[in-house]
């Protein structure tokens, strides 16, 4: 049963509008097992005709689209999460094979992506999220009136989503920012990640049919599959495309960006890039904690072979016995860790030449490093320096994508703080301290309020908590515009821009910015919050 | 008495940290006349040297200025606004001859920067404007506890702000960029204007003395001067700015953001660029008002030699003998203008260019054109032509800096309708509508809120209202960032990005999000607004 309707529905092509194509001679396969015989699809890369196709279709919706009551926008989000949460079994099956991640981790991340839908339909059910602030008139200021000026945000346009290798559900097809789009009014014109095109299109099925079936206007979402840059940068130069979001390598991201930057009409692009996620290990806690901290941390370092972008991979501590045992306990679960699978060849090839250089480069020494199984998969590593080489070695600094850690033991607590003086922009930056490290807690966090998205005490930097407080974002080179979150109900303003309205008469206004306060939110008037009517 | 201060003050040195520097050699005069005698001053271009000097020192004092109180920040400001009120007539007196804006216009300008300030005093007082945010724990969760976490908006850093040359002080020295910044809590190096280098000068001794007053750290605001492209990019391009505000052509403010998309750390580039700022009067209003909605737009025209960005450049109407009243009456009124001296001779020459172009274009006739005083003024001109011929001549889409207008009489309502679609990117689009239009300018309204930063109804585009709901802004080639506003309170969130905190003991979070509220502003707590406590 499973095996037919999987091969009805997989087709290899591009879903835009009501139709399928696969015009582009150039594919791609991907051999999977389903029922026990295992069967190649060719994935058909979008042509410029294609990409062309499903942007129009989307310009062309995004009138209806945006205008469709919110009311109906709920349903259809909800319709999805539940779509999504009835295709469980079968994506699961899929992503595992495509990704080779676990199916505990990969039936969490189809949650998490239900969850991440329930958290934008309670959003706009809400309704507060558009912003709206009301200055109503003074006709008889002196030495002029004062006109009445309402302003709210509203949708910016089609956009163009990237997904992610690592989160097949979450930070893809259904993920963050097409859900955060679609919210927004936005169509999505959204471009598989080529490690999981198979995963990618049972999801776009699911969003393609629900959206059929809660009459949303055609073409408010298309899947593009396609493995070369081209392709990418095609859709990115689209002129009808008013953002980008994407999530993946710094390469990756820089390229996006740099050819939305020289387009006629420059638009924003909304990269996510990958950290190092510095640690903090202040003396207090390690002196207390040495051991069960070491276990956190390098459970976290270790979990799904290190492919989160928050994984913690530069860990920063001063001199002390106590910094010792942390050390030794750390290397010690490294070394009794098991080598494990990567998401593609490519990232385990590119795991293992960072990890070779590393080894070549005489400025970290490796202090322990995990079982290996065979030749394909991650084996973890762990390396240590002291905080003047590190300042000094600038190859130290960068993100390794997989179970690898770097731990840079400073002499004293002014070191420590030089050394989170010199980082980059980061997604997370995390402090460990007891109570007794309080006032150097306080320093580096005003330090690292500045460098990283998210300042995180006594937590592990994985684990993206899904809800309207997070900031999954950051200073480059985290990301390409520090401004935003990908993650939590704050990414909706990823698309969307302020307009205001002045001396409307109350009948054209949006009902957010009406007299009568139809939809009950509270609004800023006048300078104050206030969820009351205008007279 | 005012001409011993002012020759006192008048250096043309750039003002860093505590000194006067001017080690360039090359320089460019101004000639202004004080107590009937006319003296040449020399101002000298910052170096790459000064540049440097200038924003390391805004640098090095970021964290201190960004942690000093927000009551000493108000004070701050609040000096700031007084001093300038109080310097208002040499000010005014120097603007004058700089710019050749009238007094009274001058006067109301200053008032007006005034007001800017007293704006975001206001918000920081109030205090909400961090935006808030805290999800509380969930330690029982499942199948994993939520962690606490809360966000709000911190400064982003050092900021280059390049004034405008149409707006010597609302838009220069102390204008809203610099304010926002300042309120922010971001240092700013101040690039001044090449065409009033003087009244730059006076104004910037006036923040950098009351910072010294009031205590601020060295280095929080610098003045540059400098007339070459070469200069602002060294200024854009310098590691440690991390925004960048401008206000003027296109030409400019699209090279400072291609020079920023460039840099190894692309930074956000904020250019207001002006804007066509179309007008839709629709056949019901014609037929009640026709004369004196033609006498508001054309005094909105012509005001100050057309000199403001939201100046209306297009008219769009629909062909009826309301219309060609309306017409005749706006004819009539450019055909009695008086010829204005206009900002500089560069402006000038560029608005005489592009009349000479659009003559010799025949896609539009000449309908009227104002008194020639003599040929250093600006002349008004009104042009015509219809919806086809506009639609297929792009070269009548394009700015014309000064008292120039092009009407364009639509067939029917749909024309019109086709005519707001084809629209670019504006700071501004408004519709004049009597009751009877409800259904067209309803339909207008949603092509024209995707198209500009401000929509407005029946009221002129020139005067841009200084306050929280204000839009000054709009899709590009309006503005490189659309996501924004250049004027009103909003503006702060130019200069600041989201921060979260996750897990941190409430003595080391900031105050906007400690447990116990201290600050006493509402905030978005677990979902809904409240000014609680959080027990």
């Amino acid at each position: 049963m499973l095996r037919r309707k999987f091969m009805f529905m997989l087709t290899g092509k591009n879903y835009i509008g009501e139709y399928l194509y696969g015009l582009n001679n150039y594919t791609f396969a991907v051999s999977l097992e389903i029922d026990n015989s295992k069967t190649t699809y060719n994935f058909h890369e979008a042509s410029s005709a294609e990409i062309d196709k499903a942007v129009t279709l989307a310009a062309q919706c995004f009138h209806a689209y945006r205008n469709t009551s919110t009311f109906s926008k709920i349903f259809f989000l909800e319709s999805l999460a539940e779509a999504i949460a009835q295709s469980k079994e079968l994506l699961v099956k899929v992503a595992m094979q495509e990704t080779f991640l676990p199916q505990v981790r990969l039936e969490g991340e189809v949650q998490r992506t239900i969850n991440q839908i329930k958290l934008f339909t309670s959003l706009l059910k809400d309704g507060a999220w558009v912003r709206s602030i009301i200055d109503t008139a003074q006709p008889d200021r002196k030495p002029l009136p004062k006109a009445d000026i309402r302003q709210m945000q509203v949708p910016i346009g089609p956009v163009a989503v990237f997904g992610a290798s690592n989160f097949p559900f979450a930070f893809s097809v259904a993920g963050g920012d097409t859900i955060a789009a679609l919210a927004a009014g936005c169509p999505v014109v959204y471009k598989a990640h080529h490690a999981h095109p198979a995963t990618s299109e049972l999801v776009a099925k699911v969003i393609v049919d629900t959206a059929a079936k809660c009459k949303m206007p055609t073409g408010v979402f298309a899947l593009l599959q396609g493995k070369t840059n081209a392709c990418s940068i095609a859709l990115v130069t689209h002129p009808l495309i008013k953002a980008v979001a994407f999530t993946g390598s710094f390469k990756g991201g820089r390229a996006l960006f740099d050819a939305a930057a020289k387009r006629d009409e420059p638009i924003p692009v909304y990269a996510e890039m990958g950290s190092v996620n510095p640690i903090f290990l202040l003396p207090g806690c390690l002196q207390k904690n040495a051991a069960s901290v070491a276990e956190k941390l390098a459970a976290s370092n270790l979990q799904n072979a290190g492919q989160f972008c928050t994984n913690p991979g530069l860990v920063f501590s001063v001199r002390s016995t106590h910094t010792e045992n942390f050390l030794s306990s750390f290397a010690n679960v490294i070394k009794n860790s098991n080598a494990e699978h990567m998401l593609s060849e490519n990232i385990c090839n590119n795991y293992n030449a960072s990890i070779r250089s590393l080894l070549v480069n005489e400025s970290a020494k490796l202090r322990s490093y995990g079982k290996e199984i065979n030749s394909d998969n991650a084996v973890a590593h762990m390396f240590q320096t002291d905080a003047k080489t590190f300042l000094a070695n600038k190859e130290l600094w960068h993100e390794v994508f997989g179970p690898a850690s770097i731990h840079i033991v400073a002499d004293d607590a002014k070191e420590l703080l030089m050394l989170a003086k010199s980082l980059q922009g980061q997604l997370t930056a995390s402090i460990w301290a007891d109570e007794e490290d309080m006032e150097l807690a306080k320093d580096l966090a005003t330090i690292l309020e500045l460098k990283a998205g998210r300042v995180i005490m006594n937590n592990v930097p994985t684990g993206v908590e899904v809800t309207h407080a997070m900031v999954h974002g950051g200073p480059y080179p985290a990301t390409t515009d520090g401004r935003t979150t990908s993650v939590g109900s704050a990414a909706i303003y990823r698309f969307t821009r302020p307009v205001c309205y002045q001396n409307f008469t109350d009948q054209l206004l949006p009902d957010a910015l009406k007299n009568s306060n139809p939809l009950n939110i509270p609004r800023f008037v006048n300078g104050k919050v206030s969820d009351e009517k205008i007279e």
